[in-house]
Parts: C-alpha cells; structure tokens; sequence
C-alpha cells in the first residue's frame, strides 16, 4: 500500500500513446494473438439490428409527441436537449438492470464516457490545489483527462487482500497534509480495468464513509459491471450511498457496441446533503458539455433507445450471451495458465468473478520492451500494467484480457506468452549461474 | 471599429444561458414564430434516407479491407480511429464543393464542430498569456470555449463597411503591446454567425498576411458557405494560404442534419513553413480528442460516408433544394422589413447573399428585455446582438434568422416584429413629447 502525491513521476503513457503502440504492433504482426485488447467481442453486436431499432424509438417519442411519425424523426435529426433526449430510458434500464434508482433529470447523456469523465473531472477540479485521486494502476483515460487538463492527481496502490480503503484514507491525508483539496476519487469497483479486481461491499462503505467525512466526490466507473459470470452482484456505490456522494459513470460501448459513443453520468440528488450544489454540480456539467460537443447524437441515442424499448427496458437477455461467452473465455485462459504454469514459476494470476481481463504476476519485469519481444517473437499481443500505472509498483504484472478473442485463441494466447515466460526465467537463470 | 482586451467585461452569456433562455421562452409561447433559432429547416434532411446510407458505407469499407460485409459492420461499430474513419471522403468533399485541396491525413473528425473548436482553443492556447481573437460579435459556441478553459480572448469590432484587416492588425499591436501572445484569430468568413456579413477575398488576404507576420493560425470556420443565393463564392481563406496559417473547420450539422454531431478540422501541410510543426499539432489534437471522446461515433461517420458516395462526393445536389429556400425566406424577409419600415423609421438591415442570418439595426437599445417583450407581447422570437457581443457596441441590433421558417411564417414573424417596434418608437417619443 502506497500513496503517491508529489512530481517526479514519470509521465504516464497516454491512451493515444498505449494506442499507438498497439496499434502499431498490432498492424505489423496481424498473425499476433491479441490478448492485450479490451474491446468487446463483436460476436454479439447485431449491428444491423441495433440500425434498425431507431424507427421504434422514433414511434416511441411520436407518441410522446403526439406528431406524425416523418415530423419526429426530423426532429430527432435536429439540435436537441443538452443533457440528451433519452434519460427516461436509461434512468429505467439503470434501476433495472443495476439497482441505481435516479430520476431523468439525474442523468447527463454523453459522447461516449470517456465524454463524462473528462467533464465530471474539470467540473469537480477547476482550481490549482484540487486534487483527483485515483488508484494505481488505473484506466488510462482518467489520467489522461487529469494529465491534458492540468489536473491534480494523487494515487493510492494496495496490493490483492490488502486494505484498500485505508490506502484511500491515507492517500486523502497526505494530500490534505500538503494543503492540497481532494476532490474526486475515481473507482471502477466491479471488475476494475486493468486489474480484474472488485470492491467488496465493506470495502465500498467504508470508502464512500471517508469520502463523505472529506467532501470528495465518488466517480463510479461501471463499464464491466453487468459482465458478472459467477457469484452475486455487490451493491453499486451509487446504491449504498445516502449522503450524496457518488457520480456514477456508464457506457453502452460494451452492452450494445462502441461506434454509438453513447455515455453517461448520473448526479446524485444532493451533494453531501446540499440539492442545491448537486444542482449546481449538473448545471456545470450540461454547460460544460454545451461547449464540449452541443449535444449526444440523437441517432446514436435512438440506437439505444430503441434497443432499450425492444428489450422492455433491460439488457441482462441481450446480454447474456455475451456472457457466457466472455465466461468461457475466462476459464480457457485459467485453464491454460493453469496448465503452462508450476507452482514453483513464481507466476500467479487472480480469477476476477467477470469483466474482461485478469491480471499475471511474474518473476521479472514486463515493460514495453518485452510486450513488444512477446508481439515479434512469439505472436501474442499483452498489456504490461506499468501502461497503467502511477508509481513502479507494477512492474512485473501484465493484463491479459479475455474478451475478444475466442477460447481456441485465447489458449494459443496463452501458451504462446507462457512460451516467452519460461524462455525468459530460462534466460535469466542462465544469467544468474554464468554470474 | 475598437479592439476589447482587457477585464473587466461583462461575462458573455454561455450558449446554455442563450438557449435556455430561448428554449423557455419558446416552451412558454410556443405560438410564438421564431426568428431566434439558427437551425437548418428540417424540410430538407431526408433523415430516412440518410440512415439507409449506413450499409452504403459499409460496402464501401467492405471492399477496403476485402472482409465479408457482416463482418465489416462489426469492424465499424467498433472502437475506430481516433481521427476518423471517412477522412478520404470528407477531403474529397471539401476539394470539391469548397476548394479546399487537403489529404485525408490532414482531417480530423469531432463530434461536431463545436468539438473541433474547443480541440483547437485549447490546443493552440495551452498556456497564460496566449490569447484567442475574436471578431466581436461572434458565435457563442467559440468564447464558451474560452470561457471554460480559461483562455484569455481578445475583441475587436468593425461596423459594415470599415477596414476590418486593420482593426484585426491593431488588435493584434494592442495584445502584443500588454506583453501576450495572440495565437489564433476565430472568424465565419462566409456569411458569419451572427452578423451575415462576408470578408472580401482583399480581406481575407490582408488578414492571412497579419497573421502570418505575427504566426497566428486562423480557425476558419465555415458552416454556411456553402448555402450561398447570389453572387460569385469567395475563395475560402484556407485556399488562400501558402503560408500554413489557416485551420480549416467544418460541419455536417447544416448540409445533413445536426443530429449527426459530425464535424472536423483540417490542419495545413505545415505551420508557416514548418511540416514538423503542423503534424505535432495534428498529434495534439488527436492526443486531446482520445481524452475527450475517444472517436466519432462511426455510425454517424457512416451516414455521412454513405451519402458522400451516393452523391459522389459532392453537396451540391444535395443542398440545392435548401439553398433555394432559404433564398426565398431571406427574400420575404428583406421584402416585409421593407415594406414595414420607411427611411425616417431609422431602422436598416443588411441584405446577406447567404447563409441562415441577417442584422437589424435599431434606433433604441434592443436587449433580453425587449427580446423577452417581443415574444411574450408580440409573437415572435429574436437573437439580441449584444449575446453575441463582447463589448457594448452591438446593442442596438438584433439578429433575425430566415432559415427555420416558411416565407409565410417569415413574413407574419418580421410583421409582429415591426409592430413592436413601432410602438417602442411611439412610447420613446410620447416620453421625449412629455419631458
């Protein structure tokens, strides 16, 4: 467990720069095996039945309306509400599908989430002193919107078992300490990319209990949530929050596709008790967005309104294939770690309960040099954490994501990288007796 | 013409504060005619026909990449590239229809407009002291921008008729002057937001040499050239430039539909001379749009692609239709403001060869009060200058938009607009009578 507060860090590598990388790679070795991706899997898009779901959104709003069906859907294609046209639809999907109950008026449709954090992380840290506070490693694009803004950031690390809200808790003190205002911390507490890791329940509490007795506001990143293949669901932090404390964050990129670029926030009643401020808090947002990108695109919203109408208002059905996909992907990549790695390796890895990646611990350091041996050498694409890292603590830990390729390949994935692993511990153990 | 560069100013009302304020009004008197909104007219989107265009694209793309089209369409609802999918066909567009001669590499899409302008605000005036000038008045959407990122503006105004390259280079001298750097100039060069007005082809020339000599880029933004009734188009700036001063932006919002949210930018060869310089900014942006929406939603890329191709690569055709009648509401117009007014009234008005705008002068101070009495006591709503205005030079006109209504409504809209002001010159007379 480590806080981490104060320059020099090294500059974490962007979203684009990780992108590029991958990209690069990705184009010069299109034999490799892509375990490094964290794009949904495109089996289950349906694309072209998700086109054809925005006449029935368009039927839908007709009948709020109350115009013929050609003059809505010109109106559907003009300028339209900045906080977005379909907030009843996904206020309704949201107390459904995840428990957290909010009114329309709560819920700021955005170009995508990555749209929603950008905007939650300036409105919240506007003036020089006020501190975002993430985890480390975390999502590439909150530091990125922190790091192009001129944002603050503090981190906190806590190693699998530790106590991470007394990480937080410490981290919170230390940036007090120096005078510093911590503002906003940004979780992603089911199946945290790029760990894998879930917050439990008490772990939540006593979270959001700090938060609250500091007035720092919860960014609740959920792209992974509804992707739970085994167990119960642990409340949201939205849910289990009273006090007004949690912004939740969500997309569709993952339950339908991510060409919609269709996103959200979702603001508490009050915050910290004050519906004035919270008020206040969605005025800055929805202006911010006014100048951000006017409004989300009304057919892309239609899209999910749509397919959120045919599903009577929930996406566990539509979803649940990709579940079952996505699961048996989890164990064929645990069932080849299993069976390519000893105890004595020194490799381990967790078994995140869904999501889209796990996490391997191994006895040497990963960095960019070897993501890129493993790409040319033995036809595997991975994502060493330190791309995801605030401080070094993550050197030797490398994302495997299971959901885009199939289990076959997901295999042939992993036993190449296991193949890179025990030539690599071979090498250095060569090293170690010539020394 | 005077140039405004420093505090203190009158905050300039957001975009969000013009249109809540017209959204309330026009929610409270929706019998009001509105000559307020510069919405494109909905007659002409064809929005059926453009969402069919979809598969169009995905054929197209199918024979790039020699995949089945099932899979092709998967592959477009996917995370795409950060700088667009289309560029090839946005560039062939705009050499086209605009002239503007660019490569595909030299475009980057945005979730509208408004998004390439906050991306090139930002971009171009990282740090205190850089200064963004803008003609004053000028759309709100770019001193939101500023506003909200706190970028330093600068102003300067030039009545019609007046020397507006020179009141540009002495604005330029008088930040200069204070120690700061000018770093870009906005201007709507054909037919602007809010005014009408149009820079010769001599001013525009005059004004690329300024900039060049002190190496301001200009953000040359163009919705509306392309909806021009009479007279010859004047080159676009960005064809004037050998010098790599010019950034070129644009929107689909106008010759599409709005609901698109699809824009770009196109960023010059070099930066006044420097290749090295222009593709580091190019990076930037593309660097601050993954952080912003990661991509342009490849669904409304697609719509756009589509009928590109199937109008192979021009608007023209498209747009004639729209052209046509945004002429005939810009004639009944300027034809009932004439016939409502006589030369003693001391009300005048331009008579624009395009665009969505013209301007009416006043005799008498015209605000959001008299906006207000407007539509609550006379039926019409309209656009004071002075929200557009960074200093107080324009508070005597108004803005009057001809294309969202028919010529009939456009015409009973300025006769309930004349009949206001009328009785507002009557009531200033009885009051001068009785002092």
């Amino acid at each position: 467990m480590a806080t981490h507060t104060s320059a020099p860090r090294p500059p974490a590598p962007s979203r684009l720069d990780v992108m590029n990388f991958l990209n690069e790679i990705a184009g010069r070795y299109p034999d490799a095996i892509s375990l490094a991706s964290g794009r949904p899997s495109e089996a289950f898009f349906d694309v072209q039945a998700q086109v054809r779901r925005i006449p029935d959104y368009v039927a839908h709003l007709q009948a709020a309306l109350g115009r013929g069906f050609d003059a809505t859907f010109d109106l559907l294609a003009q300028y339209g509400p900045t906080n977005g046209l379909i907030n009843d639809l996904v206020a309704a999907q949201l107390a459904r599908d995840e428990g957290v109950e909010c009114t329309p008026a709560q819920v700021l449709l955005t170009a995508g989430c990555q749209e929603a954090m950008a905007l939650c992380a300036t409105a919240l840290c506007p003036d020089p002193g006020d501190v975002l506070i993430v985890r480390s490693p975390t999502y590439i694009g909150i530091t990125g919107v922190a790091d192009l803004n001129g944002i603050e950031l503090a981190s906190f690390s806590c190693a699998e078992g530790g106590d991470v809200a007394q990480a937080l808790a410490d981290c919170v003190a230390q940036v007090e300490r120096q005078g510093k205002r911590p503002r906003a911390v940004y979780l992603v507490p089911d199946f945290d990319n790029p760990t894998g890791a879930v917050l439990t329940r008490a772990e939540r509490e006593r979270i959001i209990a700090t938060c609250v007795a500091h007035r720092i506001v919860v960014l609740e990143d959920n792209p992974y949530g509804l992707f739970r293949f085994d167990g119960e669901a642990v409340p949201r932090m939205a849910t289990l929050d009273d006090a007004g404390c949690v912004v939740y964050l969500g997309t569709y990129a993952k339950t339908l596709c991510p060409a919609l670029r269709v996103g959200f926030a979702v603001v508490p009643p009050t915050l910290f008790g004050d519906a004035r401020a919270a008020a206040d808090l969605l005025d800055a947002l929805s202006r911010a967005k006014s100048f951000a990108t006017v409004n989300t695109s009304q057919f892309a919203q239609a899209i999910v309104g749509g397919v959120l109408l045919a599903e009577g208002g929930s996406l566990a059905r539509r979803i649940a294939p990709a579940i079952a996909f996505y699961r048996r992907n989890r164990d064929a990549m645990i069932a080849a770690l299993a069976a390519a790695f000893a105890p004595g390796d020194g490799v381990t890895w967790n078994r995140p309960d869904g999501g889209f990646f796990l996490t391997v611990s191994l006895p040497f350091e990963f960095g960019r040099a070897e993501a890129q041996c493993c790409a040319t050498d033995y036809g595997v694409l991975t994502m060493p954490l330190s791309f995801f890292a605030l401080d070094r603590a993550e050197d030797r830990r490398v994302r495997l994501a299971f959901s885009n390729a199939d289990p076959a390949r997901v295999r042939e994935g992993v036993a190449r990288f296991a193949r890179f692993v025990h030539d690599r511990i071979a090498a250095d153990e060569r090293v170690r007796e010539a020394a």
